[in-house]
């Protein structure tokens, strides 16, 4: 396994928040990620928290943006933020358009040239991260839990559903629930998975439900009922529909006034944090 | 007086976190700042706790990283959040030096040409942004408090010590306590200043003690212990002898471990606004 390279630690509520970088494999280049060690981490392996986020987003956006160190760090959660697609990629169109490419990686691998060799986030963060990260940091990978914001709720929703048992907790804020039925999905999952709408109903949520896929616990979702991409985009509907048809459990909470941002997400986070932590800690 | 024109309006907490421009009289332009309203503000005045953000800085820097908002809702203090300088002067020399210029205004009234037409952000901050946001949101400014970062802390400090009264509870993370007497200073005030160092001595913590100036109260520092400024530029061992030996109450508080960024503050920054709603909100 390639070296882990530390690019910052600094101590912040009396835990270290690092920065780190590795020459991936899945996805062909050097990858930043950033990982959170509360207290507790310097005793023993401690629970891991994947936040997975969103498009335009990097390994230090929610870790500068979500307040969720103070929480984190009494909770004895370790919290891991990957970055959102591979970068310097040098491949035409990957980057200057928001939605697709560099930093819209869509927690998928893609099958389609030139994205295939680069853009495989989905082997990156549940196959090669988690070793990288088990050989480096005092984590207990027998309790891990998932989360993230818009696109990074896609991620952590079809990840948890896709490897059963792997997550313990699963939980999102405003999640792209619905990708194949929505303008985002429609513009990067031709691009990155062909034509076959059979390849892209493996990476969205809804269909995956749909399609058998079950997650062992209760889905925690909250949504700004504020959102500028809550009608066009997240849908959060779609969602919760197929989840009543396959008795899944589903806890969506619609929060009025609030949108899409930070500001929503740090107002909800310690909620989440203490809903993994009530599964991960037990 | 000129009016504020909206830039955005999030909720956050149950509150309001919003960036707002006016056209500036004291600093010749245009400028941003950032208010956090919380709940109770919606029942009436709220006591208003000023933080002045360091060197580089914007009025987004503690509004997006400091964790602030969520102790804020909680204690009913209103959030002011002003920039550190005017924009886009068109000064020569003005950008690309973030020690010096815009960014770097250091919380005074510059004297010299070219600065001293637009560089006056220790009138705009005392006199001018209180008269704005008095008329503009609901605060009660009877009780006002002020903190700052860094170069926003010898601003917290400067202010308070200058304008007895105006401040009823006063601290500061990591601050410049004496500009005269540190590179920062010694390079920014011949600038805005000129060469007499009794006007600089208006402007330094330190020396506005040592020459009889008292904040009531006691004034609260946290500095870190593995601040890589501490040495060179913060010394607060100057401000604490001064105090001493003027009988000025004040607790500094050294942090093992914790540097110069907003993971440090973000870290205590719950402290602060506690011991600010103590004074502000008895």
């Amino acid at each position: 396994m390639a070296a882990v390279e530390t690019i910052s630690e600094q101590q912040c509520f009396g835990g270290v928040q690092g920065f780190y970088s590795h020459v991936s494999e899945a996805c062909g280049g050097p990858m930043r990620f950033a990982v959170y060690l509360p207290p507790k981490a310097t005793q023993g392996p401690v629970p891991v928290l994947w936040f997975l986020a969103g498009l335009t987003c990097t390994a230090e956006t929610f870790t500068i943006k979500a307040g969720a160190q103070r929480v984190a760090a009494e909770l004895g959660l370790a919290l891991v933020m990957p970055d959102t697609s591979p970068r310097d990629t040098g491949i035409e169109g990957a980057t200057g358009d928001w939605e697709f490419g560099e930093g819209a990686g869509f927690y998928l691998d893609a099958t389609e040239a030139p994205w295939r060799e680069r853009f495989r986030m989905y082997s990156y963060v549940v196959d090669e991260l988690p070793r990288v990260v088990a050989g480096r940091f005092p984590l207990d990978m027998g309790r891990q839990g998932i989360f993230g914001h818009s696109m990074g709720g896609h991620g952590a929703l079809t990840l948890a559903l896709r490897n059963p048992g792997r997550y313990r907790s699963l939980s999102a804020f405003a999640p792209i629930v619905a990708p194949a039925s929505v303008p985002w999905g429609e513009k990067a999952f031709p691009r990155y998975l062909g034509d076959d709408r059979k390849a892209w109903a493996r990476y969205d949520a809804t269909a995956l439900v749909a399609d058998g896929a079950r997650f062992a616990g209760t889905i925690l979702i909250d949504q700004g009922e504020a959102d500028g991409f809550l009608v066009n985009q997240l849908q959060p509907q779609r969602f919760e529909a197929a989840c009543e048809d396959a008795g899944q459990p589903l806890a969506l909470r619609m929060r009025p006034g609030y949108d899409h941002s930070y500001y929503f997400i740090q107002t909800f986070v310690e909620e989440h944090l203490r809903h993994h932590a009530e599964i991960l800690c037990a």
